[in-house]
């Protein structure tokens, strides 16, 4: 038997403790699975004294993530601490730079600096493994690193915040405005008092740059995706997407478009039928196009303590029989400097709901105005009925329209030329389509 | 550059050149990926002068797969032959034998002698990888094997069969017969002259062998599976499923019992809202029941020559960048024995469908027998109406129950002895319920 692989691990709240758990009560499996005992030698964390209900004792405590990042007796350091800031940034360096491998589940880290930090790890010839970092359980990097290798993807795209995917599910569900189901997710523990990072579509923008990486060999970045959260989306956009047989999901999509890799994040309508529309409530997904074969949809729990562990011990589990991949699966050298989507040439369909002044005149100018920028509509409604008494605004009635696939300059120019008209009240409410 | 992965590649059907035109296409990304580039220098095949479409001017042509298995400028066996005999059998063993990494897509030999090759592959420190054996191109050995490593798995299940799914679909959707949606799976290339193998579960079983022993540590066993098809199904069933909130599918589930790890092959009724019950047509999809976490499923394409290519060039990949692991996740003198699933124990909820005799005292006879075994109903519909004409029989009236949990013995005997009350015609129609 090989001698055991030693973890240094540093953090240990909901995370860190169901890694040390799991590790004791899957000991043995994982020593027949990997050749070699795994043993947590090292632990550090904020408090020493908190309860945490795992058994430390045979573990030494040291005073800070720095002191453990360099400790001569860990292989390897786990780093559970989270934030894109210190201490787990340097952290992660110096124990890179010591030649320490690195399991992270830190997707803000790997976000910013995962470029960087995969360059000190391909020097160092250590893994930088961070499974958890995307889509919680779901063996995501994996799949898109090793399992997909030779395939030429064409899109990748997912739910990838199952805190927006919970408020999406309840608004549909019960009917619920935005704000309403906020609340609830809040008092379940599934949206943070400030919920702006998930609701807004930055967490998932963290995760999508790394999904684009892996795939189609982008430098992680997010400054180059496109994001727009949920906060818009109204019941009526629901209902409407019900009827018109789509759901409203908040997707990270990253695609080769003519002009290079797209990669963007906003509400999104897709097909009913769609193995991404069945993914209800916090659970997460992630579809993989690739050439020539049918959609690869990979579907579980995007959070929680047990779940995010999994992915680590796994990741670390790829380190102690001695597996090594590239961090974005291929070398730092050859991955491509991303680019910022420009939206205005992303070309699909769109979801268009507008509340037009009930007045003869106003279909006919909207019509107009999409006919001028060559926008054709699949469908079209425009009705009284059915407008719920809470949505019914004085002299108005709603027009929820489908477009053809066109580009968003055209439909952007097409609705500022119909608000100039004055035939609408308020703002369109535009969502993007994506088919599968 | 370190130098190039050599292949030799037995069988150019349309899966072998699938992988050898793949291998071509992807080459720079594979290069990328690997570290190193993948060059396929020998092939062999049933008939050389037929027409393939693939450039195979650089590669040696070898008599017999038994002359590849040994060539010695080959590194990896690629065996696209197919089927439990030779010539596939021998020349995977020879290779191995030989020193070769062998990379196969062939389920019945894995299922067969998987674990005596195992063997062989380990005692000379090469790779046995099967990642399309199963489930076409989703990757799910590579998650059972490595990306789950780490978690106490309680059950694996799965639509392994995308025949039967077809027929499925098509009698739940079209209201046909089941000889009729074979007829349509055979007009259309989903199913073989002579179905037998994939309708009644054999298949199935195979590849269910195999989820098994990567997932449980036993060793991959055909003989251990219950095998039962979806021949048997009406559309009565599947009409019943759909008023009950379930769907029927041909599931192959391996789970963790009281006494010991029970696998079987049957058609199954799992509730309307899980996600195997979305999975439509041809499309296969695994889930995985982890402890403590939400279940994790994986769908896509199970079948066609890139979809296999696909999971063929992925582990090549893993080869090519120098990762082994054991072909079932652990070494072979760990891997414990199966044993068949003694399905009279097993235990579970049940879908009946009876044609009772329509007279009186009919349903308390039944509701008797039931009542004596000890199981009890969660529902039961016995009607008149919404029998089709052509399902109608005279003087008889579909009783449909769904019961708790209960034992598969106390089932059979309370249906023998309503058998024996002679209050109902024909047999009985018995379905399993797999809850998620």
């Amino acid at each position: 038997m090989a001698a055991p692989l030693k973890l240094g691990l540093a953090g240990l709240g909901t995370v860190g403790a169901s890694v040390v758990r799991l590790l004791a009560e899957q000991r043995a499996l994982l020593t027949q699975r990997c050749g070699r005992p795994i043993e947590v030698v090292a632990v550090t964390a904020r408090s020493r004294n908190k309860k945490r209900d795992v058994n430390l004792r045979k573990m030494r405590w040291l005073r800070d993530p720095m002191a453990l990042a360099i400790d001569p007796e860990i292989d390897v350091f786990v780093e559970l601490i989270g934030g894109e800031g210190d201490p787990a940034s340097t952290a992660v360096e110096v124990a890179l730079r010591a030649g320490k491998s690195v399991v992270t589940a830190n997707k803000a880290l790997i976000a910013k600096r995962g470029v960087e930090l995969a360059a000190i790890a391909e020097k160092q010839g250590v893994s930088l493994n961070f499974e958890a970092a995307v889509a919680g359980a779901i063996p995501i990097v994996k799949a898109l690193r090793e399992g997909l290798s030779g395939n030429s993807v064409a899109r990748v795209y997912g739910i990838l915040n199952g805190t927006c995917n919970y408020i999406l599910t309840r608004m549909e569900e019960a009917g619920l405005p935005f704000a309403d189901a906020l609340k609830e997710a809040q008092a379940l523990g599934y949206a943070e008092a400030d919920p702006t990072f998930d609701v807004e579509g930055y967490d998932t923008a963290q995760k999508l740059a790394i999904l684009a990486s892996l795939t189609f060999g982008t430098k992680a970045s997010v400054a180059s995706v496109y994001v727009e959260g949920i906060s818009s989306i109204a019941p009526a956009d629901l209902a409407a997407a019900e009827e018109l047989g789509y759901r409203v999901k908040l997707l990270g999509v990253a695609v080769k478009t003519e002009t290079g890799i797209e990669q963007r994040v906003h509400p999104t309508m897709v097909p009913r039928s769609s193995a991404i529309a069945q993914v209800m409530g916090v659970t997460n997904a992630v579809t993989i196009d690739a050439h020539g074969i049918a959609p690869i949809t990979l579907v579980g729990p995007g959070a929680g303590g047990l779940a995010t562990a999994s992915s680590v011990i796994a990741d670390i589990a790829d380190i102690a029989r001695g597996a090594r991949v590239a961090p974005f699966g291929r070398p730092v050298g050859q991955l491509t400097a991303s680019k910022k989507a420009p939206m205005q040439r992303h070309e699909g369909g769109y979801y268009i709901r507008l509340d037009a002044r009930d007045r003869p005149g106003t279909a006919a100018t909207i019509a107009t105005r999409l006919a001028e920028q060559q926008i054709s509509l699949e469908s079209i409604v425009q009705r009284h009925r059915d407008v719920a008494p809470a949505e019914r605004k004085a002299g108005s009635v709603p027009v929820i329209m489908i477009t053809y696939a066109t580009s968003e300059d055209a439909v952007r120019k097409a609705l500022a030329a119909v608000r100039a008209d004055r035939v609408i009240s308020g703002k369109p409410q535009v969502v993007r389509i994506e088919k599968n």
